[in-house]
């Protein structure tokens, strides 16, 4: 059998009459979209015309919900009790859905937002809030997680349907944590580097760290990132490396337990 | 048969910090809450909280849309494209119905909420715009409108299920709009009147004006307000009324076409 | 004495993660920047970066206060009490003098953004509520009004410092309003003309129409625009027009009464 | 001479339909009265009534800027760079005084809201940022500070206008720290204790902690609360006994250095 893996991408972040990231050039390199929700960008109409360029694209839908904080655009982290951290995943999640009903497609999978997703990575309770919330309105949804991070540990103990994502872009530490973005190396905006790269993870099975050690991990999807042109090309580029390397791009299906 | 009639009011109108309204008083009088979905009023906190009383106490849960206006309490009149509107109505049905499935309950039915709700009343394209919106999402959902109005025209045409609404607490004109509330008289606020009054106009299946005139039309709820002790007061009034009048009060089931 | 007129152009729009506008280019050709105050447009944070460029420019500074709608950019028609748009306008004004002075510089002119200046035109009390609300904070300021509109009425009306406005690319009607988005010709594109269309009016101390008749008018201002690159070489072609024309450009001083 | 004290309560924490405390009745107790300004409540609305009410009770009005997190009301941390904490502080400063101003009052004083004021009690730079940034924008506003925190010490290094506080309502450790909320007898409900304590810390200069220890500090201004019938009890019998033990209770004048 041949190896497949999802290629991943934020979208649906304009708000209002800004416009971020070029959606059209990524919806022909991902097979996955994480749409933002209204809390940390997008707004109703972008959710709308967003859905509408994935539905017809082929690509499948993903609710990508954060924490409430335009301005900050969920990047800025916020202490809020998990009853709440649940209602806000509900709610973004519930009108992801309903707009996806509207457009008659539907959401596949769910995958947290800037500081809400960092802080989940380390923090078992608060992953565990947010999955659980967004179980509760979907038990089929696919929850998307930081392959060998805390989040992966939550979803292996609720029996859920998920799947693992490394990151095209960033350095990996020995620990399976990134490399922080203040540390040289810690991005990775050469295109050439990059595709390989991917490659080689997903044919290994594995996340290669900065020092070459092999960390065995779930690699069903790998996350681009689509706010630049570098950006973009990038991704062709991972898409390349992939496809010639024998990997079939494609939608995961997701693992369960 | 005996005659049966739901009554309905606006609930989950708290905000963060800021509670409105007795919603546990009225939940023991009403059969139906009109839930504020996030953005003129409720927030997900408020909103799991609310729907959960609702279903505890029986009563059956609405998503109650309005314009994104916290300050103005979605009161302010705002001129938007039906698109727009469109998509604000699948956004907050579809977040309602996410929670309400959190909750193990579901949403039945939709109330346009303040200016939205007033501008459609007599604006055919606009409520037809809305209504449509809902039900792409959630084709069985009732659809609740002012009787005798543009509104009532809508969902005659689509086909939808949907039950017809009168004030418990309002005079109405001639043409059966409602007597503008700066006119001496517009708002009923004395239990003793509202109570036979309401049950009169169920009993007779016609809206009786200022001047006596019949309007014969489908009251299959009414509408009752809970943000003042005095409005619980005249809530109980009118549910006293039906009861001894033999009018049982529940829940509506929706008419089609 | 040799003629001058000011050139103006909406700033500071982004907001949060989200650029707008290419403020840095037209710094170098306008002599007044309209900063957005926070409610449709900006935040406290690009108030203070598109301040600091335009104190550093030499280009004077005005509040530019709109709507409270970000997701609408402040051009979705609203309708609030006027004691409300006089609070808004006090709060906004407030707070650019504010940043303002934190930046060791100052805020020199009002003018009316997007729904809540289309409104303001041909409404003169509405109009007056926002004025009379700046003055009461800053007797000084220098409020700047569409040229023959209900709003050089109110100003005049209310002997405060004025200046008077005209479009650099816009077409206008006989009896001095502009033509309508969406009439051909309503919005002038190309450099070619803009400039020495601008000079004539300039020179004339007039408006001219479409088919044209010239309306006399104070032309101290030529509002210019910057969200698009062709936008940006219409504003370099003006200037240069006018100062081949023998127009200095600066900064208004106001009128007053 | 005799001794004097301000009293003050956080006022103005209504926002658009929603009450909040009872601003009238603590009116007639405190001296100085902290204003939201629009972020974690309050509204242009609220602002312009509040203030008219202090001005006219002759109460002193302090700016108290928040995190902009409406939901939460200002009470959740957020972690947020320095430089935009700034531009927070000079916004919602700038507003109030634009305010004070169009009603023909001033701003005198600033202190910090809930979680904003809770990091920066323990966070000397934090705190300098805000601080500094309200001195740009006004060199003799009076900085309320908690009576011996890093708050203080940052008043001492910056030389500028400020006054040190208590609470009228909480216990104290031995370190000069708040006994947490969730310990038994942290809060002080009962007026017949709360009245002679702030008489015999304000008579002796010193926080007297819950084992009895004196921590001799600045205390300019002792700080009420005002949300529940029982807060509003308390601070009138703090001020009675206050009055009683011959000590003045008026509006601070500000220590320097």
């Amino acid at each position: 059998m041949s190896k497949t893996v999802d290629l991943n991408a934020d979208m649906g972040e304009s708000f209002g009459p800004w416009n971020m990231g070029d959606d059209q050039a990524l919806l022909d390199v991902v097979s996955s979209a994480n749409i933002a929700c209204g809390f940390h960008a997008g707004d109703p109409d972008v959710m709308a015309r967003t859905m509408g360029l994935a539905r017809d694209n082929g690509v499948g839908i993903g609710a990508h919900p954060g924490f409430p904080d335009l301005q900050g655009f969920g990047r800025r982290r916020m202490h809020v009790p998990h009853e709440t951290l649940a209602n806000l995943v509900r709610y973004q999640l519930g009108a992801a859905r309903g707009m996806a009903a509207a457009l008659g497609t539907e959401v596949r999978h769910l995958k947290l937002h800037g500081a809400l997703s960092n802080m989940a990575c380390t923090d078992y309770d608060m992953a565990r809030a947010c999955y659980q919330a967004a179980l509760e309105v979907d038990p089929d949804i696919i929850v998307m997680v930081l392959a060998a991070t805390a989040m992966e540990e939550v979803v292996r103990d609720l029996g859920c349907n998920w799947c693992g994502e490394i990151f095209a872009d960033r350095a990996y530490n020995d620990d399976g944590t990134l490399v922080d973005r203040s540390q040289p190396g810690a991005v990775i905006h050469d295109p050439e580097l990059a595709g390989p790269r991917m490659l080689q993870m997903v044919t290994e099975g594995a996340i290669i760290t900065e020092s070459g050690k092999r960390i065995p991990t779930a690699i069903d999807t790998i996350c681009l990132h689509g706010d630049t042109p570098t950006a973009v090309s990038l991704a062709r580029a991972v898409r390349a490396s992939l496809t010639e390397g024998g990997v079939d791009v494609r939608r995961f299906d997701g693992r369960t337990g």
